[in-house]
């Protein structure tokens, strides 16, 4: 992999990972000029425990541009510079125009709970310079070389004494609520473990504590031993729509071994992580013969300093729908309780994924 | 308070409460003639440490009907029954006819996560029989009625020993799934305590023996000498927009003392909860002048037959939108995180609703 740090006109960074190597005087252009000065702050949350963020300028952010200007696509005239350049690259990293967290961070008000300073970094991945692409349809080769970028930014944003947790995801559609449709996930590096990881953690960790083994690997060693609700499965890497799925077509896709994070992979992990994730892609999209939304998340370990054998890198697929044409609404249980309520059976809703026929290798 | 308790011809329970005496002879109809027998189980997400409910025979429920056909208004034609018949009662509350929890639920199915049978009651509550009303347009003595049968719902569900919780709430317009349109809101009473009430009432119970005060009481007192995130105040009830509010609008009404529950409510703190709800929603629907899509959760205390002290009856109004047209997504840091991230700042939206002028008393 070769990779290429700029920084643009406004002072944001902008990285480009590459298969090939990256030829001289590439420069990073900006669709703003002016500094780049963000700020951001976080809030106690005391009923809840937990801290809430706060970025008052993005308020104004891009929405759903018309399509002659996508911000996502290589610049190709400069009086209308996007946020990446021409060139060879694959995979782009930048720096949110409009982030949520900020090394910039300062000054946070003062109040009746406490506040610190949005400390954290949100970058933007731009997946591929191809716009019709989908993260589905980029060839494996090109998803192998999307881990070892979010491995690179594991690393990279993880040695921040600020980040405490790199948390790579996906928001795919406009039913998720997606303004720009250059097929893009992004990362958000937070200064504390978010409460839903830390949540897992904290189970896998009383498990961990218990058996001497992980609890994720020991659910995947049962759902291979069932075999039921499997999608995808391989020495290395399987993806299954869990027992507990919450969502109709929730399907989890994770390394078997215990790695703690895409760092921890090894390469043929990566290439089986890649083989799984394209395939689950692929069967999503076939179902129905259309795009289908879906939050993407990926669970692994903290970088706040302290050992996680208990972790196991992991992505979570959250779709939209729950039938053809019927979006599942998080409401009164879900939200206000907690409590997922599922209208299906993973048992059943697993088979139409299985009947799609998929060819990853295409 | 008048109250009548009738059983529908399927099996399920239908409860009348008026201000005026029910005349004999009204007789509960329904749009469902088989017995209803409905099933419902929950499973342990090991990784997430909660109960996540099945109830699979939902799937098919009532969507979007043709305008003609209301089953929550009074039953016209008997060829047609509806869920509720002709009569003077001003709130009906019935057994939802597709339940996620039911105390008939039987048989979990083995699997290697915990399961349990789905047992619980949800409920539909029609708050009027008026289709074109809102909660907010309902008089203030109808909403303290409104009041007594949720007092009535907490002691009734409470009692029973299937019960831990019991969650009212309002889930209203489109945008968050409402199906039908008629002035209604629902009451889950749950087998357990739902992790979002579990972990505010575990924030309430440190503080409580910490301070020997309540966390949200003391919160309250804060927010009424602060004064600038205020929406009503009364020497017995309290509406504001929280410190730390996570949604653009949100907005928490309680009783200024620490009543555990609705049915802990004196009757002056039910007329003065009462009002501040009505200005809460009239402020909400003249902001646009358009109604004004929320998710409404009652938090009090658990009747898990355990002492809760900590517990403080009150309201929290989730709004889909953040700014005009603009919803507000739950994506990846929301849903696969767990950090809600605003782009508004409570001190700026709070303006907003306190310039809409309403009168709660017309």
């Amino acid at each position: 992999m070769h990779k290429r740090v700029l920084t643009k006109p406004d002072g944001r960074a902008l990285v480009l990972y590459a298969r090939v190597p990256l030829p001289d005087g590439i420069e990073a252009p900006s669709p703003n000029t002016a500094p780049h000065a963000p700020n951001a702050h976080v809030r106690w949350h005391p009923l809840r425990g937990e801290w809430v963020a706060y970025a008052s300028h993005r308020q104004n952010r891009t929405f759903l541009p018309p399509p002659e200007y996508n911000p996502l696509a290589p610049t190709t005239d400069p009086a209308q510079p996007t946020e990446v350049p021409q060139g060879p690259w694959d995979v782009a990293v930048f720096e949110n125009l409009f982030p949520t967290l900020t090394l910039a961070a300062h000054g946070p008000p003062d109040l009746m709970v406490p506040t610190r300073p949005g400390l954290g970094v949100c970058e933007v991945v731009v997946f591929t310079q191809d716009a019709r692409a989908t993260l589905g349809t980029l060839p494996l080769c090109h998803l192998e070389l999307l881990m070892d970028v979010w491995a690179d930014r594991y690393e990279e944003l993880g040695s921040r004494p600020e980040v405490a947790y790199v948390f790579p995801f996906e928001n795919r559609g406009v039913e998720v609520g997606v303004t720009l449709h250059h097929p893009h996930g992004q990362i958000y590096a937070y200064p504390m473990v978010p409460p839903v990881p830390a949540r897992e953690l904290e189970q896998q960790r009383a498990y961990y504590d218990q058996h001497g083994r992980g609890l994720l690997a020991d659910l995947i060693d049962q759902e291979i031993g069932e075999g039921s609700r499997l999608v995808y499965e391989s020495a290395e890497a399987v993806a299954f729509m869990p027992v507990c799925a919450r969502y109709s077509y929730e399907v989890w896709v994770a390394p078997r071994r215990s790695a703690a994070s895409f760092a921890a992979l090894t390469r043929e992990e990566r290439r089986e992580f890649a083989r799984a994730l394209k395939t689950v892609l692929l069967k999503f999209d076939g179902l129905w013969n259309k795009p289908f939304p879906y939050i993407l998340a990926f669970h692994q370990a903290p970088t706040d300093g302290v050992p996680h054998p208990e972790a196991h890198l992991h992505a979570e697929f959250y779709p939209a729908y729950r039938m053809p044409g019927r979006l599942k609404y998080l409401a009164g249980s879900e939200i206000g309780a907690g409590v997922f309520t599922a209208d299906t059976l993973p048992e059943e809703k697993v088979k139409e994924l299985q009947a799609v026929a998929v060819d990853v290798d295409a």
